[in-house]
């Protein structure tokens, strides 16, 4: 991985957060329309789409750029070990530069494809102390699937995970900053009024650090620094 | 497995069971409050969330603890062969010990992530002949596809098997009596009141028996003990 | 395979065919119950658990019998080579006379599971050329992807194609006379009227000896009968 | 796969565009008749119907033709380079008349399953900029997926590719000139009346085009043509 040019990563990177975007609010609006009036249809809809997209955007972009297509995936590499040893710091935050301008790009192409406004901003207000230890939990979770997965299963792990997170956290599990600045930028059921999102990133921030932790305590890597 | 030191591998039961029942309770007061009327949208998202939840934990958490998060599960591994001989008995009892612990933390975050009591009586009232029944069948399936797995697939086997069985039993399997505690403490259709709660435990322990009796029966493996 | 005794591979085969519909009925009496008046919902329920019994019944019990579950299936096994070289036709009559006993145990346990009569005829009136059609069109298919099958998928190839063909063909896809006997034997959306069983067996057999047809013209196997 | 003979590889081509396209009109002709008023449901259905089906055809019909089932990706692996040193471009064009005519076939014999007339024009109109650009966004994605599908994963990418586009995209992600000429031929909500074909075509030429593109510029093969 370390061998694929800068560029060609962060392209990956801009490339995957704008597609996953697009996927979660496209099947957001699709669902919005043609739900019949039931919310879990809806919701049904977007799981399925999500889940399909992950899989395929890590399975496509992982030999590219390893696939973080999130700002919090990519500072727990950094910080974590490989990453922090043979690339600059400096890396990470073009890393974070391009998810973030990914997930404006695939916002706007969602909304481009229904018809509505390029960008416009979510009215969807979320927060209460629920909503954000869900948000922490949804992280928390993904990290550590992220960081536990078996060598070649992280694909479909993180797509089952974030497929059963939309259901079992009160959130939806937004766990992705950049999937919160893209979701403010269109109106339907699955996005989040801006003035909801910096509550939501805190929670995803403390979640991170509680899902390195655990994945830390629970390592079986013999020689792993070990937390008795 | 047995290298793992059995402080880290109770850390993964406790962990795992909550993640497990956090999942099936979390996901079933979701689609309670958005089924739009329809329970069969609401078992949809539930079975769904479940079979997802459960591919992720099994893959991450298996290497660590082996992943039962079940007592009965436990229970068939000490009494089958392998962990009996290599482990005391009193192991098994902290790991029943450690996944209801889990199953209760499992519900309390469920409910707080939803804004609910952290834990309080479910009211679903489940019983007689027919339940009973479907509580056998399901356990005797799901220690059945445990000891036949083949190497390396348990984890996909047993999501898929509770998303069938889910459906095709009477009770929608809980076939756990970790799953039986934590589901008594959160009020949704996925839920079970306390008074239902030795019975469906019962119906459990005669289906795991008939489960073990069956792998028996079908093993195919030369130095087995066969029954003819 | 063929080491196995004939009597495990009988109780293999009576098993996973009583296993089988057990769970094809048993989620059509729970999908009829919560449907909720959609029948588009109880039949996305029916696929779902249709075709994870599938796939888990196929993975643990193929081994043991080679997983047919279906009368259609040991005959074209028998018919096309290894199995009829090795095998005395007298075990063939055997297998199917335990997949018949099989789905006849499987539809009473799961009436039995939600409080019917053990044994009842379905009122579900099934028939006319579409509907035909469709059968054979079905068990083409199915005869089809089982002998084109690559190694070691033949469980998720069976399992996804019944998924689809429950709903692309006009009668959802029974494609096993085993499964019509069950089917008859319990009255849901999912049965079938004892009246209707012949059309829908006959052309059962039709389909089947067209997708060994199709099998053998689409062979890449250099040394198989190729038809030119 | 260059040694499987023409003629076989033809077959293989028409049969899998015909199952491809019975597989989604005849999904979307049940889907329509069951969904309870609800276009989410059958949506869903439909969804899931085409990702089973496209997973079981590449698996079984790809070691026979590449099963390609579409002319754009007939176009785009002869002009990427082996087939297109080791095959004739004639052969190219049989591959395309021959998926066409499967097309037809496959939208006859759905038809005819569900007691309509074999072939009927559709009535859904379908066009705009919007749909235009989900048109091209949705081939764009599918060309990327194949051509960066890992070793071994083009069937489950691509089956999940296009399960998420149904959803993400406006247009339900035909992505494909003989699904457009098939469902041309079938009036159900998954159809498209002829009037609205050519811009779906045009689109989805531009994208095929998007995609190539996309693929080779991340590409991170050591010896491809870089662009840098």
């Amino acid at each position: 991985m370390r061998t694929v040019p800068l560029k060609k990563r962060l392209l990956a990177e801009f490339f995957g957060t704008a597609s996953l975007l697009c996927a979660v609010i496209g099947s957001g609006l699709m669902a919005q329309r043609i739900r019949g009036g039931n919310d879990g249809v809806a919701l049904l809809a977007n799981t399925l789409a999500t889940v399909f997209a992950l899989y395929v955007l890590i399975e496509t972009l992982g030999p590219v750029s390893g696939a973080h297509f999130n700002p919090l995936v990519t500072l727990v590499m950094w910080s974590k070990g490989p990453l922090a040893r043979t690339e600059p710091a400096q890396a990470a935050t073009f890393f974070i530069a391009f998810q973030l301008l990914g997930a404006v790009a695939g916002a706007a192409l969602a909304n481009a494809m229904f018809d509505l406004p390029l960008l416009h901003a979510s009215q969807h207000v979320r927060g209460g102390w629920g909503q954000w230890l869900a948000e922490a939990v949804a992280t928390c979770g993904l990290v550590f699937v992220i960081l536990r997965a078996p060598p070649g299963k992280a694909s479909a792990l993180v797509a089952c995970y974030i497929g059963a997170a939309y259901w079992f956290t009160a959130s939806t599990a937004f766990a992705n900053p950049a999937a919160v600045l893209g979701r403010m930028l269109s109106d339907s059921f699955a996005g989040i009024a801006p003035a909801s999102a910096l509550g939501f990133v805190l929670a995803q921030c403390v979640g991170a650090w509680g899902g390195l932790q655990l994945a830390q305590r629970l390592d079986t890597h013999p020689t792993s620094p070990e937390t008795p």
